[in-house]
C-alpha cells in the first residue's frame, strides 16, 4: 500500500450565480481594490489515502468528489495527485 | 494596463481544527472510504486583476488577501498569476 496525497479544487460551473463572490467582488471595489473583477469562490481539499496506486487513488477520489466532496451539478473539480513521504 | 488572472489557495493553517473537513471524512468513512484521512477543507478563489504589471497585480493581490479575501490569523494562502486573453 501507498501513501498519496490529493488536492481538489471545486469550483461553481460557469453560468452559475456566485453569491459569495459576488459579496467578496462588492467588499473589494469599495475598499478601493476597483481593478478587481469577476471573484469567484470555490473549494480547495486536501486529503490523504492509501491505495495500491496511483491511478487506484485516482479512481477512489473520483468517486468521492462525485459522492460527497463536490456536488456534480452545479460544480466542477480537477484533482491533483502526488506520492506521500 | 494588462489583465491577469489570479487562482488564490487557502488553506487552514496547520493545527487550527477544520470542523468542516472531519465532518466530510466521516461522511467518507460511512459511505466505505476508509482509506482516506486528514481531510482538509479551504477555499479556491479566482478573479481577474487588470494591472500595469504582473508584480503590481501580485501585490494588490496580497493586499486583498491579507484585508478580505483570507484571514491570515488562520489562514494561509499562495497566490499564482498568469497573463489573462
Amino acid at each position: 500500500m501507498n501513501k498519496y496525497k490529493a488536492n481538489i479544487k471545486i469550483t461553481l460551473r460557469e453560468g452559475i450565480l456566485d453569491v459569495q463572490g459576488k459579496t467578496v467582488e462588492h467588499a473589494l471595489h469599495s475598499i478601493g481594490f476597483e481593478s478587481m473583477s469577476a471573484v469567484r469562490i470555490g473549494k480547495f481539499v486536501t486529503l490523504y489515502i492509501q491505495a495500491e496506486s496511483e491511478s487506484t487513488a485516482m479512481n477512489q477520489i473520483e468517486n468521492a468528489c462525485k459522492q460527497i466532496i463536490a456536488n456534480p451539478i452545479i460544480e466542477d473539480y480537477s484533482i491533483e495527485i502526488t506520492k506521500a513521504e
